[in-house]
């Protein structure tokens, strides 16, 4: 077949091939787009989605001295060395989903020069960001390596034969960042912008709004492009994830975007390219308050809706197995001819 | 541990073991809800759900005779065949999900008396209910045939170690059946129990609501109890389903209610007796138009929400994986302490 097919004719053409199945038309629901977008990522009419990976980068945040976290900021690097040590709720639901799991430090506030696990990459731009109320997050070179880093992860699992890639993250501090995206991008208020995070009371709910509707309202100033918003704003691990996105999408790999932090880096991929909407798979809508507002606004369907708020890659990782269904029905289902069953005299 | 513990302090010391683990309290969301109902039927902190089977079962449908599917009656038995080879929606999910899958004909019209699989069992009470606008769709002694034949199947899996069950089933006409139960025993008028099915036109859905509001209206001045009203309007399959509730209630094993037709079982079974509820897990939400309105009659969360119709055990299929994701992450995560991580200062 020939791929100058253009995403839409592979979609239609996906959906013909589910018509024929033997199943009321449309009654494999979000299973149905979810295969035929599958298919028009992976031009084929069989996509497959067996290998699976998850990258789940790892960064501290400046904005933490602000008091914005109900944890405090050394979690971060106590986070990443229980994903190491394969404790932590993402090394379960990887094991359980057969999901190839990689780490990577872009910045966390910790020498980890001496930790040495083959899934463990230590590529750390920084000892954690810059306070964002105060400076700008990161540099502009910082920023191109951040989502070098991103882009770098994304070309390996590619070339290892990876079909689904997954991005989480963990940062103590980064639903902060995350809002102050939101807010400075999509048009939504400092105030419906904010959430909990991992656990803040009202009061500190009410701090962490102040403190992302002052930064956005000073950088607004200087900051021109969604670039320039990841840069004044952002995290390490968000710029990376942004980074996987954008290469995901030009090596057509369907990448699957976790929850809400990575939701953020999705919608300044989505600024600078927004054909990299396509390859995007969004995976729940989590309990972060604001996470429901931000999909409806990105205009995308998040898979599940399990009032998760954990972060690490765990709403994608349980996402990937619906994925995965989804291409296996699009590949093994009968046919009407084929099993012999009569089709509806209404169809 | 003693066994006289209650299943909400079963439930309690299995949240409270969630707590300890490395994350956020409560930021599992369904999932700690849904591993402390597992680890409270199961009488256990470490509950387990790597063995799962999926019964389906099959029967033909008299009301079909008013016209009230879009699909011809004899479906039913070529989607039988069609599971025995491997080619339906459910045998992909299946497969995908390490299930076991046991088809079951409680009362196909058509002769399966030579069709031999392992997975198979050629059970049918008739071929097919009666006409339930005329007369009742099952005599007395025909019902509880059909729901001993569930509570066997769930016996069999239970002393094979099974140790999560889903159920579905299949049979052209039986959201007709279905509707009428929810309109019997919810308070649900026909309007609003009617939805589409395989796909009714508009003209189809009002011929039958039709159809539901004339039997259940008469079969009112008879029906006195939920088993008289499964005797009434019920199907073959709707009633081993109901029998299969009551039996993994009884024998503490966690039960996977698929769809809009298996819900109908589970209400008639919470009619029967209320405490099975305690060890029913709805799959989904289905796009049956009543459906999202009963699961709320019953006071119950679905798992999952993907707009699917099938049928078949589908939605259960996919929603096992989420169940013993749960399961799992009560039972392998880290605590706080065990991983040295810090825990919030607030909690």
């Amino acid at each position: 077949m020939s791929t100058s097919r253009s995403f839409d004719e592979w979609k239609r053409s996906a959906q013909e091939k589910f018509d024929r199945k033997t199943k009321p038309l449309g009654s494999l629901g979000h299973l149905e787009e979810l295969a035929a977008r599958l298919a028009a990522i992976q031009q084929t009419l069989s996509p497959t989605v067996h290998r699976k990976r998850l990258n789940v980068y790892a960064a501290s945040h400046g904005i933490v001295a602000e008091g914005v976290s109900a944890y405090p900021a050394e979690v971060t690097a106590q986070m990443v060395l229980n994903f190491l040590n394969g404790g932590a709720a993402i090394n379960v639901l990887a094991r359980h989903g057969s999901i190839e799991l990689n780490i990577v430090n872009v910045g966390v506030d910790r020498d980890l020069t001496n930790v040495a696990f083959p899934n463990f990459s230590n590529q750390p731009i920084q000892r954690g960001t810059r306070n964002f109320l105060r400076e700008q997050a990161m540099s502009l070179g910082e920023l191109q390596r951040a989502m070098n880093i991103g882009r770098e992860h994304t070309q390996a699992a590619k070339e290892s034969g990876v079909e689904l890639l997954g991005i989480g993250e963990m940062g103590i501090g980064n639903t902060t960042s995350a809002a102050a995206l939101f807010s400075a991008l999509l048009g939504v208020s400092a105030e419906e912008s904010v959430g909990r995070g991992t656990g803040l009371d009202d009061a500190g709910v009410q701090r962490k709004a102040r403190v992302v509707h002052q930064a956005v309202t000073w950088h607004r100033a200087t900051c021109r492009s969604a670039e320039e918003w990841m840069q004044a704003v952002g995290g390490f691990e968000i710029a990376a994830m942004c980074g996987s996105i954008l290469e995901a999408h030009r090596l057509r790999l369907p990448i699957v975007v976790d929850g809400f932090v990575a939701t953020a880096a999705a919608a300044v991929a989505f600024a600078i390219d927004p054909s990299s909407k396509q390859t995007c798979f969004f995976a729940h809508s989590s309990a972060e308050k604001a996470h429901a507002l931000v999909l409806k606004r990105l205009n995308v369907t998040p898979i599940l809706a399990l009032e998760m708020r954990l972060g690490e890659g765990t709403g994608a990782a349980l996402a990937m197995h619906i994925l995965d269904a989804a291409a296996r029905l699009l590949c093994e289902m009968a046919t009407f001819e084929s099993a012999g069953v009569s089709e509806s005299p209404q169809t």
